[in-house]
């Protein structure tokens, strides 16, 4: 299912896709033509569910699944585009930092490319305001980070940097936002470089 | 700083607050009459910044320094009353991954109180609705996650609840969503009952 070589996980809101599997299948293309194994996260294991989670509810069996998986990679890709808000898909970024704690290479990738400091200072719209020490607020005070550079919240993106990784963030119109491969496949191509290097 | 006691690691949206190092003190207080030493993303390291890190710029010394503080401590608690969304703050999320990932109990505390099915189909609106398989989509037609008793994507709540955490939500009214100690100070007595059995 996977085929051969590095096993890398692909972290991302496709998996709400109607087409999900199909979708799945074609990320699992660009890693195979990159000589990579993309992991899915709807796969089922390698080895079947635990035995001790048959009593679980399918939401708590689904989340065991996915840390084993992660578990299972070599490196872990995530799809950041802004989910639902101004960050990245909420599983997601949980996942990032779970392979990142692992100690192994994380990578992101992004369909948005405009910087974090100005997609959250969009979202909070006319409520966004700088405060006489110059830092942006939004409507109930809360600091708008505003950090050059950085694609989301900055344990995101540093954790990237940190482990070696790159993230790939390209502008997508709206009607391509959950379908352009252009992003991944250019983080695909990172990802196999930093994987050769052993 | 942090007095004694098993040390908790205070993730959440409480930084970005006008007064977030009273704040960071007002959630060490609770720890400490727990007998636990709570420990504030902003607080510097015991034994200060890596030499290796004095070339970075400053958003990537705090990601390494909050990776540093979390690896200290023997629990992670998640502010994750919801934030620009209706999934909690992207940083919480990933600290709470990367605690995860190391093995040590996780907990969460919010304060709202409607499941994450609910506040995700309110976030989308008028263009949410079932598809003719019965699943919520949204206007992208990607998947409205609906499992029961999920307070935000079940990543979250399933690793809260593998680790042997808890997830603590009260509603509480907006004047006062960022302020109440409530579902805190339930949480920080589960986690000093549970860190208690060693």
């Amino acid at each position: 299912m996977s085929g051969g070589g590095k096993r890398v996980y692909l972290a991302g809101p496709d998996v709400f896709l109607p087409d999900a599997a199909a979708r799945g299948e074609a990320l699992r293309a660009v890693c195979a033509a990159h000589g990579l194994a993309g992991v899915f996260p709807l796969d089922a294991l390698a080895g079947g569910d635990a035995p001790g989670w048959a009593g679980l509810p399918e939401a708590l069996r689904i989340a065991r699944r996915n840390e084993a998986h992660i578990a299972s990679c070599d490196a872990l890709v995530a799809n950041l585009t802004p989910f639902r808000g101004p960050s990245a898909d909420a599983g997601t970024v949980f996942e990032l930092g779970y392979m990142r704690a692992l100690g192994r290479p994380v990578f992101g990738w992004s369909n948005a490319a405009a910087p974090f400091a100005a997609r959250s200072r969009a979202f909070c719209g006319a409520a966004a305001a700088r405060g006489a020490d110059g830092a942006w607020r939004d409507g109930e005070g809360m600091l708008i980070e505003d950090f050059p550079d950085m694609a989301d919240n900055l344990m995101i993106h540093g954790a990237i940097l940190a482990s070696g990784g790159v993230l790939v963030a390209e502008e997508v119109e709206a009607a391509g936002r959950w379908r352009s491969l252009s992003a991944f496949g250019a983080c695909i191509a990172a990802v196999a470089r930093r994987l050769s290097q052993g």
